[in-house]
């Protein structure tokens, strides 16, 4: 028995675009065919996007969709078969997430995703059937099991194509990053392929989507779950691999069931592969490219060229500003330096400091004197009251109304500079800081964002933040004299809290017994948790990075009277 | 054999208020004790509120729900016995949407519910494993079936437990409320009733929770679909009901499986029934009551009392501080108008009238001389660029900053004002007329702003809202000689093209071959929908009152390139 060639094509497809989708996927299938590939893998719904929503309830996009199918048959001529992630639908109008086997010019067969992921950010079993059928290829003499991303965590599937002799598991993705999740994944596919004696090819989706980051990584690894190849990490590639006999199972046992359908398989005389070897990311560069990609990909997808933040001199505007530079070009992103009578100098030149080293365009309006206009026209209105944090969030407000303005007047994204503690601890005026499209930095924790910037300073070009931003004490310079750690626990503390209670769903007491920590302090941090929910309600969508983000990760009720620690 | 006394308990509970909750479920019991009742039926989850959302990933919740189930055994103590709705959970960890079944002070028996709605506003199979089982409650001498909701629609549930002999069908609902869902409730009830020759006993939840509104509204069915009695719609009941034999099937059948629970019945010497005769509210009352309860339970149960909304003299915010004066009292409902240049003497007059009829404390403050801070800090970055819409937008987040400010310095609660026509189309300001904590008619659409408006009107106290306001044409007042309809198809004909394509997802040619309208301005109107999806991911929360509202119910990703008519 001769190799597999096996070609993994993580495309950057757009939601919805269906045009632009089959123009990625024709390119994709023909480079394959060029490399005289056997089989082209390509993503999980890669001709609608991934993840589409309620789209899906529109039948006129789903026959949209059915069309493209039809339309992507005719690349495979001349014997390539290529595996194309869509959604099926059946005469009952049930959809289900599905992949097409398009061979030699005939839409040969479909197979439907078994197991439909309905938790996190997934809401699969909202708009599909699951399949109940395994389907095997049967392709050159090698068996070559279908799977669809889940089929492949859940094991029941593959377990199946086990029992039917299949030697390779094919698997299309589109499985969303988070910090952990390529070691994870790594760790999951090695198990099953050692547990079932069969070769793993999987591709995943690459790009932006909202709030998640698909990290492409594709990866083929051999029956000993050992890697073959990985496509790189965040940006488009086609990975093309020659399996060898020995590097997969054989597939002895012929008791279970799945579908057999026999494919063609392409002349010989193929080009030689050379092999590349996979660059893994560091850690903080595997987050850092993470956000880049996912601003880029947000702006542009969006229609947006240019983005425009606020640069207050501390180092959330700071990193935010580094990583729209580097995603954009520096020329399309405009810095907004926004002094009030509480800005020290100090601040106010890092500011400046920062859109200098950056090379972006940093423009400078006080806001006094429309502050000075807010609280005359409001004096009347609030007495003898005294000053709280109404003035505070006034100033905020400002800010944000001026990065509006120049929004809606050149057309510029506004990007909120805010982190995942100030989210989580609703340390952060709705409307104000809070205000614009997108929220490069969301589901950082503060500690983190200390981390990327050092990590910034350190990979180049220039050392963009100054020492000043990383030493200085965190403050929002609202009031005089003002410091976060007046209001909230030290970020190092306040970090792991927020970690064990929104990511982990800790109880209070489950966080105190691993922590020497005040018990009122880690109960106020939690009231903070809960009763901000409004806020993160109405605030822009930002990139998941951690294991549970703020947004479709977490859907708590506004309305909720649960409060830990008081129902013991 | 004598008649079943049954209680349906419809409670307005709190989502997570676990301690509240168990008091209002024994003083309901008490009182269906106090009427001698076989047996009482509480809402679905009534224990811990619903939808629970990601409260039911805290294993902490979930325990302390399942405490409060042992402490109500208690209440059961005397013969009765009581369905209560709470969260069930397994050794393995897994949750099931449940009905305890306490009798005589025993916890004798749970059920689980078999049918998990994923579709609209439910996401139950994010959280829940379905039930396999179905269960009888055998009580003196009557058969009695046990289903929670969905498995009532469903209907393959009430066929088993019809096929094991059920004369009577008990359901745990909480049923959101829209326009036509009693009727439709009814409906597929009494065709329950009648296929399986069996009554219905049909509990459900009241109240506001966020977006949706539970409607009450009780129902008890005999075996022919007949109804024996209702519950009062917008609150509390308690509606006891005599079912005598012939009213409820024999259940003749034996051959289907059901998990059988023998229960006593009470001693005899009941008080009589007085038979009251179920209101039903008309169409605009009912839409009215459902809006005045969601704004009440919105408010009350987020630990408000007051609330604050902007009168501009238009008829979005008069209808508006109507809904809030009769929610929470004339006295909890503050007014501010605040006028610009381009505010005419008329609309500021009307937005005087509304608050005097309504006698809610109403404030002035004109945006002029914040407006013109603002147009000057601005100069030096804008140049010579034209006036647009910036500057519009520039007063509407001038009196969203203004408002926000009066919350923040007084603690009241900021009421939007727009309606489900502006959301749709995004004819509004993000951070502007969309800033503030709850959208009391953001799912109701222009059209219908103008039925209710004359309804309120109609029914009194006083006619709030002046001729004029109902007379004039719509206009946001933010340039000279705007109106709503330079830039919109009139409101009769738009919301045509919204019902069409927000809740029924029509397509562009759908929607032309049902009308006689212009396709390029069909064609802009939809664009206009989907270019703000956006702008509604900011906005707040609001009242679900159609078969479909923005917000749980209709999940469309923002980065989406999918556009309605270029993919025929």
């Amino acid at each position: 028995m001769s190799s597999l060639r096996i070609a993994l094509a993580q495309l950057n497809v757009t939601v919805g675009d269906l045009d632009r989708n089959r123009l990625l996927l024709e390119e994709a299938i023909r480079r394959a065919a060029a490399w005289r590939a056997d089989l082209v893998i390509t993503p999980e719904l890669a001709v609608c996007g991934y993840p589409p929503e309620d789209l899906l309830l529109k039948p006129q996009f789903v026959e949209a969709n059915l069309r493209v199918v039809e339309r992507l048959r005719s690349a495979t001529r001349g014997g390539l078969t290529a595996l194309v992630g869509f959604v099926d639908r059946d005469r009952r109008g049930r959809l289900f997430n599905a992949a097409a086997v398009l061979s030699n010019g005939r839409h040969a067969a479909t197979y439907r995703k078994q197991c439909l992921p309905n938790y996190g950010v997934f809401d699969e079993q909202r708009y599909f059937t699951a399949g109940t059928q395994s389907m095997m290829m049967e392709l050159g003499g090698w068996r070559v099991g279908v799977t669809i991303c889940e089929d492949l965590w859940d094991g029941a599937p593959c377990r199946r194509l086990a029992a039917a002799g299949a030697q390779v598991l094919a698997n299309l993705s589109a499985s969303p990053y988070h910090v952990g999740k390529l070691i994870e994944r790594e760790r999951v596919f090695a198990r099953r392929a050692r547990e079932h004696r069969m070769a793993i090819a999987y591709c995943n989706l690459v790009g932006g989507q909202d709030e998640l980051i698909f990290d492409g990584a594709s990866l083929m690894l051999d029956l000993r779950g050992r890697r073959l190849a990985q496509g790189a990490q965040f940006q488009e590639d086609l990975v093309v691999v020659d399996l060898l006999p020995e590097q997969a199972g054989r597939g002895r046992s012929r008791r279970g069931r799945a579908v057999p359908v026999r494919l063609p398989s392409p002349p010989a005389n193929r080009p030689a592969l050379r092999q590349q070897p996979a660059v893994q990311l560091e850690p903080l560069e595997e987050i850092y490219e993470a956000l880049t990609l996912g601003v880029r990909d947000y702006v542009r997808k969006n229609g947006f060229s240019s983005v425009v933040l606020g640069l207050s001199g501390g180092i959330d505007s700071a990193l935010t500003a580094c990583i729209a530079a580097d995603a954009l070009g520096p020329t399309q992103v405009i810095g907004v330096v926004m002094p009030s009578r509480f800005s020290s100098a100090d601040t106010q030149e890092d500011a400046r400091r920062v859109g200098r080293a950056l090379g972006i365009e940093a423009q400078e309006v006080s806001i006094e004197p429309i502050f000075a206009a807010c609280l005359q026209t409001l004096k009347p209105l609030f007495g003898d009251r005294p000053e709280d944090l109404t003035e505070q969030n006034l100033q905020a407000r400002i800010r944000g109304l001026l990065l509006m303005a120049l929004s809606n007047k050149f057309g510029w994204l506004v990007l909120t500079t805010g982190n995942k503690s100030e989210m989580a601890t609703g340390y952060t005026t709705l409307y104000g800081d809070m205000a614009g499209g997108f929220a490069a930095i969301k589901d950082v924790p503060k500690t983190l964002v200390y981390e990327l910037a050092r990590f910034r300073n350190r990979r180049g070009p220039n050392r963009p933040i100054p020492e000043s931003v990383l030493k200085r004490d965190p403050t929002a310079e609202l009031a005089h004299r003002q410091r976060d750690q007046d209001t909230l626990p030290p970020y190092s503390v306040l970090d792991r809290i927020l970690k064990a209670y929104v990511e982990e769903d800790r109880s209070l007491q489950e966080i105190l017994a691993g922590n020497r920590m005040e018990p009122a302090m880690v109960h106020r941090v939690l009231q903070m948790v809960d009763r901000s929910e409004y806020k993160r309600r109405q605030g822009p969508p930002g990139i998941k990075i951690t294991p549970k983000a703020f947004g479709k990760d977490r859907r708590m009720p506004i309305t909720n009277r649960y409060r830990e620690g008081l129902h013991v």
